[in-house]
């Protein structure tokens, strides 16, 4: 059996796509990498001066007169009678994209109640991230729970505080929204210049979906919010770690939403299931899962996963605290880490960008490590606080390149490059990593993660 | 186990909710509808006159200090580890949401194999429909092709005919866009006035995704095709039906899309896997799967699936042929048929819009069968040739009330109530039926599928 999705439009994708325990050792250790970083620079330059490697060609269509045995012969799948209707009730992907599917870091943390599980961006189309492929993160485990006994209170500086049912909430108004989700913690180990293989460990604590529930807004005001002293709300999922989040209270009356859906259908176990809030453009830790409180404060609550978590160590020695918005960021997903171009030719380059202020307006793509930029296609629709797509027409010709996006949103903000974040963050941060991404294609046509200046 | 998605927001779905037999043979029989067509008018109008049961009252949301025991005893997933990461690497639904599936309507068609799994609307929020929940309709039963085999040609009225492999489709320019796809057997049984139980068989062959592929212009211009000449364009499928559909050139260089993507993977097994035409605004049967050949030609083919199936019989005997734009159209999903209202009081009214010529501009909603209507909230972003998802507000006051919607498009077309549309059409056609959908609710909240003048 072909396992299709490791290799689709003459781009082969590595047959182990995982991280190695020796660079889980290394991104643990951390500290480590100037020289590595030196010599990835050094050996571009290297390769950049290399020759041309003559083996591969482009490939050529066949035309039907040549005798194509794949067509001249019908397949038994058009002489025969297929399956029925109902196979599945619930369908499931074609057995030829097995390999296309979520993966861990083995070793990341502790245990995997506590882990990640990574999107495989570099294997997906369009803005929709399927259901079944959103990313997980869980800092107690998941729990699959029973919707009928599930409840959401609201508290605090409320005149009438209340306990809801799911039926209370879900006569609701609704509305539908598509939103991109990002772990603050997402490209964390490009910070300390451990260049991890894929897009999938780069980028793939990132997905994106419709979402719907009822504006956060509504549930206040039914509530009776004190809007005089009311200055934040606090957030608090039922699984064992009583995940909390503190959120100012402009922001929780603005867009949040208190969702039971997701991509059509009932939020997913592992991504919150029944309820969970949904905070467009905020780190996915703020969107607190299996919700089951809100309190109505006016003061932040300094939580555990606010005060020694979710923080940015800035070069002085100093935390960053309530940093939430993850700024304008983007990253090529084909060609990327781990996958191999077996010809020279034509490509379409296509990727990903994002804003957690508002809408993406440019993405310009560089294939010489950003001496010159091309603008990109974005794919309509371009929506508030959601992914793009972009697709950009290349050549290879079949010599080193140095492939990076740079994304644009619509307040003007600019995608850093990872010196210029580096020269205001430091090399320590976990969080909030949104510099530019580069990929190197060697002659070979096999695609690294580098880091350069 | 609570079957959880049986019962939501005080409305419960119908226990068992299917098609049966005898009213399947009804279907299949036809012409014995004009006595119960009076019946359901009739018992309308009497149950209007009636008094108001009073049993139901509304649902309150519990005050804390009630002592709600779900909120003061923690749940056993609040004190427990849960499962880790990657119990699932291809994730699916909450064991609470089994109910909720694709169903077949027995005996509809002779095998399984032909046959139809319907989409379950009554379920589903926003736009977007989850890929396993997407309807099926096989003429010859689908396969799981292998996609290293599989193979594109193009020929006929072009200099360059060509055979394409799915690499060298994959790495051309590809575009993603959401598109509604309907089936234009979509609401037939409605045409004999046979009104089916629940909207899943109503309307549930009707989904929404995201689609990817590269546009049908791009791979014509490549084979050069002959613009003098070429006037039609045929799609042919590698199943075992060989389903063949023309197309005109205008449409077939306008949007039409050979697609491999939806909803951000690759196509599933019975929508297609690896390739179908993506044809938006037009009948499901056009989207023509395992897509092996476009022809170009200058005529029509009259291929069987378009000759003897696929017309519309009209009321002077004769058949109309090539009919393919599925026309604006609307329907109320929640309240609808199947399902009770637990209580009187507030109900968040809900439905889809779609039109197969452009952008749905406006839909009404009519609790009194078509008397009074008040203009429903649309959820953005409205797209091109795309489910809309629209919302209202509604106090059910314990009455009878008689639902329906009316979608109007940015043509200025106005979806027809049934009896315009029959006089048009007459009773006897198949396809093609975009007349307005009518949900009786019974005072014991009970929703049926009635059909009203």
């Amino acid at each position: 059996m072909t396992d299709w999705s490791q290799r689709r439009g003459r781009v082969r994708r590595a047959p182990e796509n995982f991280i190695a325990p020796e660079l889980v050792d290394e991104i643990n250790a951390k500290g480590v990498d100037d020289e590595r970083r030196r010599f990835l620079r050094n050996s571009f330059v290297a390769a950049s001066a290399g020759l041309l490697a003559g083996s591969a060609a482009r490939a050529e269509a066949v035309d039907p007169a040549d005798g194509d045995p794949a067509i001249l012969n019908l397949p038994e799948h058009s002489k025969t009678l297929g399956k029925p209707v109902l196979t599945n009730p619930y369908g499931m992907p074609s057995r030829h994209e097995s390999a296309l599917q979520r993966r861990e870091s083995p070793g990341l943390t502790r245990v995997a109640a506590s882990s990640v599980s990574f999107t495989p961006l570099q294997g997906l189309f369009g803005i929709i991230t399927p259901s079944g492929l959103h990313f997980e993160r869980h800092h107690q485990g998941w729990h699959d729970i029973d919707p009928e006994k599930h409840r959401l209170m609201i508290n605090g500086l409320v005149s009438r505080p209340k306990v809801y049912t799911m039926d209370d909430l879900m006569r609701l108004p609704s509305v539908s929204r598509m939103h991109f989700i990002e772990c603050g913690a997402n490209s964390a180990m490009e910070w300390g210049n451990v260049a991890v293989p894929s897009v999938q460990y780069t980028h793939g604590m990132l997905s994106c979906s419709e979402f719907t529930g009822v504006p956060l807004s509504v549930l206040l005001d039914e509530c009776g919010i004190d809007l005089a002293q009311a200055k934040f709300v606090l957030a608090e999922g039922s699984d064992g770690s009583s995940m909390t989040r503190t959120i100012p209270i402009t922001r929780a009356l603005d867009d949040v939403l208190v969702a039971w859906g997701m991509n059509g259908e009932m939020l997913r176990p592992e991504n919150g299931y029944p309820l969970r809030l949904v905070v467009p453009g905020v780190q996915g830790v703020s969107w607190v899962k299996w919700l089951r409180r809100i309190e109505v404060g006016d003061q932040p609550w300094a939580s555990k996963d606010e005060s020694i978590h979710y923080i940015d160590l800035m070069p002085d020695g100093l935390h960053r605290q309530y940093t939430s918005i993850q700024e304008c960021k983007s990253v090529i997903t084909t060609p990327s880490g781990g996958q191999v171009l077996l010809d020279k030719g034509f490509y379409n380059i296509t990727g990903l960008a994002w804003s957690g202020r508002g809408k993406v307006s440019r993405v310009d793509v560089s294939v010489d490590g950003g001496r010159n930029w091309r603008t990109a296609r974005l794919e309509g629709p371009l929506l508030n606080k959601c992914l793009t797509r972009f697709n950009i027409d290349w050549v290879w010709d079949g010599k080193p390149a140095l492939l990076q996006s740079r994304a644009i949103d619509e307040t003007g903000y600019v995608q850093p490059k990872q010196n210029e974040l580096r020269a205001v963050r430091g090399t320590r941060s976990i969080y909030h990593n949104n510099a530019i991404q580069s990929w190197l294609v060697a002659e070979s046509g096999e695609v690294s993660n580098v880091q350069v200046e």
